[in-house]
């Protein structure tokens, strides 16, 4: 009997006691480790994984436990999805992006530049091909990727000067990496790809010009608003960024149904979590920023069109370079096309008039 | 003990067995009646108590089994709520802006015009007060409610003629019903709350002039792009419509605890797939229209300013009136203003470039 079949029948309660048991049995304690990307500071992604991990104890009543260790704590912030598949850890918690160098196909888990809003990415996941791709992707890896988190669309960053034109990138010491890293080194930008406890320090003194992290929440926590006085927006490269559960294939083809469908559910309540949490969050910190001082500047339409350019160049290259890029660039080229055809129409027009015409205030 | 000190106990493996057991045993097999607010036809609404009955089943292997009546099959459309209270079902789904007439106060759990998006929506319910204010509300009715799907922002409806000024609206006999009817009502609107199954051809005889239903997917199953030419955005009075599960509050109790969590992560889950659904469905039902001539116009400014200060002027009424819809509202607009401002900044500037500038078109 094939799985389809075996869950169709679960559902509809025929003949489940046909199949062959699971390797693990339900009754089973189950233990595993799961290593985060996330520093603890950053908590908003870290909380997802700990909200998986609560969710799953409670539905099992205690008898799927996942221990959760802080990025470095166990495996290195980067190394955490070859740590899934070779089965030094059962899961993961990270982000595709932070595999650009292995291969930059990853980075459509997370979203390229100009890429899908979260909303977006969902539709492609669920009702594309999205996941689908992805799930072809990891499992080379022998990894069982399931989205779990996404920040929204992300801050352009805090810089000493202001950015007027495209030039004003030139020279600029910045911290970025990945695929954003690689779009604004074409505007002549050198990235600093520093880890997030050094960046408030090299602003401090100077080494640094400049500097992207998430958004305002997470921007506040590193005290960058106390360095930087022009805090740019929006993130062209982050119109979303989604985090992913890894599970090592092996581990996830041996949990019980049961197990598997709890442990997908609670990643789906983490992902509407995690973005409420950050929507919540960040309102808060603008609020804060604007009562203190910080200058909120707009990305020109200028900056902007040469980013997509650079952006869509860059996209061409790997695509040339890499057939796996190419697969899942075409695809997600046409649905994001669909996709921003509609979303311009209902969705847009109520926000450009509530956003900034409705309030108390 | 107390619940939260038993949740917390269970997720770190203490001393769950000195707990009384639940009132239903986790072996024991459990068969819920869930009644539909929403017809079968209107398949991506229907289909989200369809997703939580279907994750529900795998998550518990088949123990707990929900069986789900399509509207009217049992219970009315607009008598879930009552059933729920009542305990003829044990679960429900509906829309709380259904009960408009019961308490206006539960069109907050589904959106208010010019209200917040999905996404601000999950964040006023896990982060702010949202969740708990409804749960007081539906608490008097012995319903336990969770979020369970969302339209996103929907379409304006179907006119026969154009509608330039707040003055084409006079007279024109629209379906539409609730708090939206009663903001149209002030332009002169005469509100007509047909069924879905009597829109059509009530349009093609000419006793309707304009219907409002949801967006481009249902609105095409229903045929309202044959009968009438003018399709209208944004529609204002759902900048977002939520839906929810209801369960009778007695039986929410005697659920035990890992089912309690089963049910609400497939909620969640359902709430994901829904959203996502639709903007799936909608991108290409769109697409279908503008390829056969459909006209898209947008509400001008001034016609959005006359329905913002009507909306403004209604709840101020309601608001006098009724003490729950005035704590509520309170609530909801210090949130609101809160997230508008957020919203603008990163997430307006990201989607209004990328949705009118980015493509392979």
């Amino acid at each position: 009997m094939k799985r389809r079949e075996f869950i169709r029948n679960a559902i509809i309660g025929l003949g489940t006691t046909a199949v062959a048991a699971p390797v693990l049995a339900q009754s089973q304690q189950i233990k595993w480790r799961l290593a985060s990307s996330f520093p603890k500071g950053l908590d908003t992604f870290f909380g997802a994984a700990e909200t998986v991990a609560k969710r799953v104890a409670v539905a099992t009543g205690g008898k799927f436990q996942i221990q959760i260790f802080a990025a470095g704590e166990i495996i290195s912030s980067s190394a955490v999805l070859d740590a899934v598949k070779d089965g030094k850890v059962e899961m993961g918690h990270s982000a595709g992006s932070y595999y650009f160098g292995k291969d930059p196909t990853f980075t459509f888990d997370t979203g390229i530049p100009f890429g899908l809003t979260n909303r977006q990415q969902d539709a492609w996941y669920r009702f594309g091909n999205g996941l689908k791709l992805m799930r072809e992707l990891y499992g080379e890896q022998n990894v069982h990727n399931i989205p779990c988190g996404n920040t929204g669309a992300q801050m352009g960053g805090w810089y000493r000067k202001e950015i007027n034109t495209p030039d004003d990138f030139k020279g600029l010491k910045m911290r970025c990496g990945g695929f954003p890293g690689r779009v604004l080194s074409k505007f002549g930008v050198v990235p600093q790809p520093l880890p997030a406890s050094e960046i408030y320090s090299a602003l401090e003194k100077g080494t640094l010009d400049a500097a992207e992290w998430v958004g305002p929440y997470d921007d506040q926590r590193l005290g960058l608003n106390r360095v930087c006085k022009f805090y740019y927006y929006p993130g062209w490269w982050d119109g979303s960024a989604q985090i992913s559960i890894y599970i090592n294939s092996k581990k996830w083809a041996e949990l019980p149904l049961e197990y598997q469908a709890i442990l997908e559910m609670a990643c789906a309540d983490a992902h509407v979590e995690m973005m409420a949490a950050y929507d919540a969050k960040n309102a808060v910190a603008l609020k804060q920023f604007l009562e203190s001082g910080t200058q909120l500047r707009v990305f020109s339409e200028e900056i902007m069109d040469v980013a997509y350019k650079f952006t869509k160049e860059l996209c061409e290259e790997f695509a040339a370079k890499n057939p796996k890029f190419k697969k899942v660039y075409e695809d997600f080229q046409q649905f994001r096309d669909g996709q921003f055809q509609w979303f311009r129409v209902a969705e847009l027009a109520f926000q450009n008039y509530a956003f900034t015409k409705v309030g108390t205030r």
